[in-house]
């Protein structure tokens, strides 16, 4: 858990800044300068080329390719992963000026500048060169992308000769030969190239997935002479300027890309037409039209989701910092996109989404952008027939959801993990449970939902057994949330989550058949659903074992966990963290040391199925035990020990939860950011520190003040109004939107939300 | 357990002879056929050349490659395997007439014929290869190796043209460019070839471990015309033959092959000088006297190791076919050897040697070559410091000895195996303890057991813990015998043997400390052993849980077994077999189905310690859950059924044990022959039928007659003596070779051996 912060960045409420660059923190503020908008992301590479530490990237939400792996000689083992390849560079530009190539990593240069706005999404860098011959250039880098036309993006570069005048050589293009670091190969074929007077285009292929991108800019600037450079994989447009002592000269680029993501033939004519349509589209936009449109953008979003903390500049800074990029990764614009554990800015993780998505990202959008998280959800919905392929390769029936994937199969080529979680699954079905549970989006459950709770159910009916004697349903052979207990026995999340799957199937198929008997018709004749399996699913959800000792009011992680050896995770000395790296692989497997919450987990999820007292005690039991080496781990005991009223051990865990890719934390920034554990920040400052709680009928707060703080507020998006809560030392203060009189409890009162607003104590 | 025999060979008490090539059971035959002798080994190939289905290979025991494997980005887990290679075919022959090559995939051909004379290991085949011209020529092919000069073979070819006069062409030579088919890759460089009037050789080394082998052959034959063919990995000669119509033409070839195993500056000094004098050797060498020899060595074993089977052709060639096998595998002629689970003779299992060798061969050669079974131990002490690496690598102290192995460093990349089955490391132990218990022979354990002992002792205190509350010790994440249950807690075996290795252990300590105070306080200083860590062996030992269910009179396989969801294994459908090709992976691991033995096979291992009501229990509650998908399996439950007169069913298991490979039972003798079942068919009738029991102060049998026989008979060595055991239906008689008065129990009634045949009436 010790951890340390590197305070690198300058602190702001509303920006991100680096003041001189320093080339051994250049790969970290590579992917902190990233910038998203859901359909491409970019990192914060130098668009002028930079030869030092660098870990270039552009990527496209879905755009992936495929690699081959052995074949296991078991069955149900995967063979072929799938992983976000790194698309065109987009920004490409390279400046020559007295036969001096610009490049930070060896030219010499001062007053560097960096500044991410969260308010508007620009990012700016500047600094001034000086050639060889004294001659000095201030430059300046903007960039942004369209939050509003989700392909296109800009970049302007503004040049000024300080003391001089004279030409300088601007390269600006499209390069497709970037390469995929991980397997050091290049996936795009060049399909065509074309250009006219102001633009450049090129359409590119991927090698093994047969998935498009067209690139195509348009250029602004006033040039002394033009000349286009042509390779196979890069087009690239040479512009001599003339500069003139002391006067800013612009030159701008308006990007658009188009990706084609199927491979039908439908998908085909459609990217066709969107390819013939836009030359037109890019003509018509402007430099200043799509700067405004996405400040726009973002001023309403951050009237819908700020959060402002009062006394705590470091946590302002890193909370706001985690909305900016939760909104960049994911805000529902396409309902077959993803969020990847690293967002889009990184390979890491390969772009892969985990259940991270349904189990932590999932409640920032429920309660900040509804209609994002029912995109969210349908993901699981369009991928329900491979979750079945993968069902059917595990010897299980129904659907078997991925622990990792892009396009819905499953990409985790560890069999210990793809096999034995079933946390995937249960997570989809808790996911649109706690949908429905605040948005009453019934209609959605029934007609999505549904089939994806049929199928699931039938995979744990046909995954999971009955005990020897018969008495009671389990799950053999899997591995919980805790990763570090890998072939268990009833591990007791899994088996809450099951039950609680099935109970939920249950309670859906009741009410669909009761309020829309055509869509229960129509399913249950789709998915042959005998009343004879409905009967199992509720036996099985009667009999579910949950291992529970009564005496001691503890939960019991998995079938002998209590008799397992017991490690003090506190005499582990600092060096071999992390364990995976420093202990033999099965070494951690051998004791009752916990990687993350596990029991907990099922505590938070369903916070209102267990008394104050049971949480309390197997908070007290398991959290000793654990030693965090997940990111998402210490948010999730954060939230715990606020509604235990543990008020410094709360704050302790939520010691990073902002600022882990701000401060470096795990020292593998650079990879990407860790978009899903932002999300356990925002979780644990409104769950944790506001005490929400949306599993029960009515939402409900029990808020507290880290002692920290002089105060805080958030929003809340419910039942299509938005809640504005604020917190100070004595008070949680609520109004709303449109004064929609919503029912909401606080402390266990209930308050209604209309033109008044409520004032309540906070009680300590 | 439902297996079909081919009975494809002909019945004979001493040979298995094929009568007519049946081409589809060319590969059975190539391992049926298959020579040995400990140092090399050859399959039974066509030397003339077949162009049809064959796995050529050729083998020498210690001659090995390596293969990179994928690093794995965890700790502990083998990145290198090594693996048996195949050498040279110093049998290399390839005959021409009239323009036609002989290859019995092409030609015509008719009374083909194929012997091999279990009394002599003598492999002969003859055949009338007919021209297209209508000419007739009979060819006879004899092939044998030295069991003496085991660096010798000899090979002769008698050619008899029936119906014509003529020439003939005889190509001979050695053929270093076989490859190793798994991965397709010859392994070979040939450093230097020599030649003279009578006499070829070639030096070759393995490309990447550096090993040397030096071919060497010597031809006999009166020929017209000679020739020799280089190419850069064969140098063969060629010889041109006049033939007379029906008159006999003999064509003998000796070979000599010298390995260099060893890579020190000594290792090379040695080889050359042996490589020096290896023409005068050669040159020595007689058909005749090498034959002699042979004959000589073959008569002495089978007068100290039959088993005579009246009543039951099959099993008597079968248990013959067993016994010679086991005999070309292993006889003690050097330490450093090993049984690869397929013995020389093929690639499968790499050559491998597995916790097959002690728990399952040693007992053959305690009984039959108690030299034998010493040497077979001290490869085990020549790799205690392999063992010792592999211990740190698993984060274990002592030494952890590889699951399957050649050199001692572990093979097995299955990180499931190699680092959760503990078994060959109390294995070793368990094989060095039974041959002090029978052979009395304690300066060998003082100098290379005790060693071991310490060792192994300190990996299991290391690998193992303390259970939750402090109460017991057991091991945690392992997989025991029973390949079924992956990695679970307090395995029965697992427990047991290792409280039975500490056990041992402590014993050898302070029986050491007594009798042999030197060699106590060397191994015990080079050791750095501890009085403290003394007590904590025993303090593990005597706290050692064992999991035992008092009212069943069950031992529980692991902790939880007796709660996990239940399958009958006869209602599994026959094409599901085996199961690791038709079910998922992780699917087999979810129930109570066993693979193989496990707590029975504690219980066959240290039988006396349990009563005979408690292998009842045991037997029937564990037998009907177990597939016997190791071909190991049934012979131990025949052993145990006999003990507990269930007759039918110690038959039924006893089965296809000595025919497994000359039936081709499982479908795949033609990888190489079953070495380790073999063996354990040896065991099925001694311990079996014979009733023997070695795991007690003295010997002890109890014997039965399946009634299927008329009596059978066995040799046991024992003290110096050997015993001659005959059962017929009514009676046991024991003589014995020396008369020296050795003490044996007989139905627990004490007997000594002297001048006069013991007679006891057997019980039923």
């Amino acid at each position: 858990m010790a951890k340390s912060a590197d305070l690198y960045y300058k602190v702001h409420p509303w920006k991100v800044t680096e003041e001189g660059f320093n080339k051994d923190y250049a790969l970290v503020s590579e992917s902190v300068f990233s910038l998203g908008n859901e359909y491409m992301g970019t990192r914060g590479s130098f668009e002028e080329g930079y030869s030092g530490s660098s870990l270039m990237g552009n990527y496209f939400n879905g755009i992936y390719e495929r690699t081959q792996l052995e074949k296991s000689s078991y069955k149900g083992i995967v063979d072929e992963t799938e992983f976000i390849v790194n698309s065109a560079d987009w920004l490409y530009t390279r400046v020559e000026a007295d036969g001096e190539l610009l490049d930070l990593n060896t030219v010499q240069f001062k007053d560097f500048y960096r500044e991410l706005d969260l308010k508007s999404g620009i990012l700016t860098r500047s600094y001034l060169w000086i050639l060889k011959s004294g001659k000095e250039i201030k430059l300046e880098f903007i960039r942004f992308l369209s939050m509003k036309e989700a392909e296109s993006a800009a970049q302007k570069i503004i040049i000024t000769p300080l003391n001089f005048s004279g030409e300088i050589t601007l390269h600006s293009g499209i390069d497709f030969t970037g390469i995929h670091q991980m397997t050091g190969r290049n996936m795009w074929n060049v399909v065509s190239k074309s250009a006219d007077e102001n633009t450049i285009s090129m359409l590119g292929t991927t090698i093994g997935t047969d998935q498009s991108l067209l690139v195509s800019c348009k250029f602004h600037c006033d040039y002394a002479k033009r000349e286009d450079e042509q390779e196979e994989k890069r087009y690239i447009r040479k512009f001599t300027l003339s500069l003139e002592e002391g006067k800013e000269s612009e030159f701008t680029k308006i990007i658009r890309n188009i990706s084609r993501k199927g491979r039908t033939e439908s998908d085909k004519k459609a990217f066709k037409k969107e390819c013939e349509e836009n030359a037109a589209v890019l003509h018509a936009l402007t430099y200043r039209k799509l700067k405004e449109d996405t400040l726009a953008w973002w001023e309403e979003a951050w009237q819908e989701s700020d959060i402002e903390i009062k006394g705590d500049k470091l946590n302002q800074q890193g909370i706001r910092y985690c909305i900016f990029q939760l909104h960049q990764t994911y805000h529902g614009a396409d309902q077959g996109t993803i969020i990847g554990a690293k967002g889009l800015t990184g390979e890491a993780y390969s772009g892969n989404t985990f259940w991270d998505t349904e189990a932590y990202c999932l409640p920032f959008y429920i309660f900040n952008n509804p209609e994002a998280a029912k995109h969210l959800l349908e993901f699981r919905y369009l991928t329900l027939s491979e979750a079945m392929d993968r069902a059917k390769a595990l010897d299980c029936e129904g659907a078997f959801y991925p622990i990792a994937t892009i396009t819905g199969r499953e990409c985790c080529s560890l069999w210990q993990h793809a096999s034995l979680q079933l946390q995937a699954s249960t997570a989809v079905a808790y996911g649109y449970w706690h949908y429905e549970n605040i948005t009453g989006d019934s209609g959605f459950i029934f007609e999505k939902g549904l089939p994806i709770l049929i199928e699931v159910s039938r995979m744990l009916a046909s995954r999971g057994d009955w005990s020897g004697d018969g008495t009671s349903f389990g799950f053999y052979g899997v591995m919980g949330p805790d990763e570090f207990q890998m072939m268990v026995n009833n591990n007791c999340y899994t088996n809450y989550m099951g039950k609680k799957t099935l109970e939920y199937t249950l309670d859906v198929l009741k009410r669909c058949s009761q309020t829309a008997p055509d869509i229960y018709g129509t399913v249950t004749r789709d998915r042959d659903l005998t009343v004879k399996e409905i009967e199992n699913f509720r036996k099985i959800a009667e009999n579910m074992y949950i291992p529970y000792e009564e005496e001691t009011g503890i939960f019991e992680q998995h079938e002998g966990y209590f008799n397992l050896p017991q490690i003090d995770v506190d005499k582990i000395p600092m060096e071999e963290f992390p364990l995976y790296h420093h202990w033999t692989y099965d070494r951690i497997y051998r004791n009752n040391m916990l990687k993350q919450p596990d029991v907990l987990m099922m505590m938070l999820l369903y916070n209102k199925d267990f008394t104050r007292e049971q949480l309390e005690n197997n908070y007290n039991y398991y959290e000793p035990r654990c030693i965090h080496e997940s990111s998402l781990s210490p948010s999730v005991h954060s939230i715990l020990a606020s509604q235990l009223k543990k008020e410094e051990e709360a704050y302790k865990f939520f010691g990073f939860a902002t600022r882990m890719d701000l401060d470096n934390y795990n020292r593998n920034t650079g990879e990407g950011l860790h978009i899903t554990s932002i999300a356990a920040a925002w979780m644990n400052i409104v769950y944790g520190f506001g005490g929400m709680r949306s599993d029960g009928k009515e939402l409900t707060f029990a808020p507290s003040l880290p002692k920290q703080w002089e105060g805080y507020s958030f929003r809340v998006h419910l039942k299509g109004d938005i809640l504005f809560i604020a917190i100070d030392k004595d008070h949680m203060r609520v109004s709303s939107k449109k004064a929609s009189g919503i029912k909401i409890l606080i402390y266990e009162k209930e308050y209604t939300i209309g033109q008044e607003e409520v004032v309540v104590p906070i009680i300590r």
